[in-house]
């Protein structure tokens, strides 16, 4: 589908995941990045504006922290387990505050039940991530 | 595929271009950005990492010139027409640079041999855009 | 004041321009972004938020623009003048839209009057730049 | 100093902690990330390119999660203090990593001693914030 895994595979120092979860979690970033920035526009373009400020707020602040989130995991190499726990944690909190408040709109908005959607996959893409047994080793050894 | 299209559709405002063709060109500007990351990274991890210190440069500017641009282009709600033109000629060249400079890796690299694919894909997205009758208009009247 | 011009100094391949005005232009994009970022916020969290939707839209793109610029413009090792001058251009639009519309409402929201400010300052910045002569013959050699 | 501080100050919901921490923090986050960039790149022109890899690859990452503490931080209304807190660690992580490296490198290298000083002092505005008071019963209000 994307490329994503297959680079990944190419570093050189190796991948300290699976590199198919990796590259999950980084794919539904990207996409919930996406979803979220364009829901957050259409919020601003609605009629009903007032109603979706909250959903606005946390879409734009999901969408940063998705980025960030993709970028440091697509970096391999340097990994630091602690930094990459907390961004984890705090990406799948963004998401699920995005896709409870998408959700209170879903049915009479599309954009937000698009969205909820997106957000529900990617924090439980990097909900995946923080559950697995290998990485929870890692991050014993960071002290994270 | 992705949502792109099927968000940008929702947004009250309508699209200013084609949707399928925009949707292209963000999702081809995220997969570019993921590209380029861990192109990035992988360089820096290689023995010859003097002889990709260039192609590292550029990648690591190209993923945020893609990033930035995919940002802009999700948002078809108060599009500016001379912002959204000078950000996707910035994409196509950060693209090319980093294409160009790849291809002289990419026979002892599969890293930068997937980047280089991915960063044509982003240019010709891009280009297809800027070559749109209806975004040509638009630029006009926006005195880009 | 800041360690920006200090810092360009440093890179080995040397800085294009006048590392003085280089410098400026970083830091006003850095503060732009900041207040833009911040403005958008408060926007959103204003009673008047229908009024403000335009402004919020605009200072969400600016600060992204803001952001992208200063990332590239830190990078003289490698800098390309076709996308620093496209990057640039778009900046100004960006700062001059915010501001513009930022001005509308000045008068009664402070977070308006202080980012009408910042923009108005980091456009000016980069206005410089790209009036800069040897900025000037750089684009024309690299073909911008 | 900077409009940073003023501009908190102006969101009708209040910020949630010392404006004056919260904005050194920021700013603190914006030099750093510039500091960064800008060492990265440098390490990438340096002849000895190879023994700053790790320097180049610590200071691009720091560079992305200041980047967006910044951008959080700077958004105080729908804060949540999860996300805040987990952000704040990755970050305080993060500058201590490139700061560590940095002062490898510091006595033959300007640009790692001035990052090393802005990676100092993101690190301590950042545990600052961390070690606030009315920060740590925020948290525990949110399940952080």
């Amino acid at each position: 589908m994307t490329d994503t895994q297959e680079m990944l595979e190419t570093v050189p120092t190796g991948v300290p995941l699976s590199s198919a979860d990796l590259a999950a979690a980084i794919d539904a970033c990207l996409r919930c990045a996406q979803t979220c920035t364009t829901c957050a526009n259409a919020d601003l373009a609605e009629e009903d504006v007032a109603e979706l400020r909250v959903c606005a707020r946390l879409c734009i602040s999901c969408a940063d922290v998705c980025d960030v989130t993709a970028r440091i995991l697509a970096r391999p190499a340097q990994w630091d387990e602690f930094v990459v726990h907390r961004l984890l944690e705090a990406c799948v909190r963004s998401c699920q505050n995005s896709a409870d408040e998408c959700a209170r709109h879903a049915h009479h908005h599309l954009h937000c039940a698009i969205c909820e959607k997106g957000c529900r996959a990617c924090a439980r893409a990097c909900s995946d991530l923080l559950q697995d047994e290998t990485f929870a080793q890692l991050q014993k050894l960071a002290g994270a």
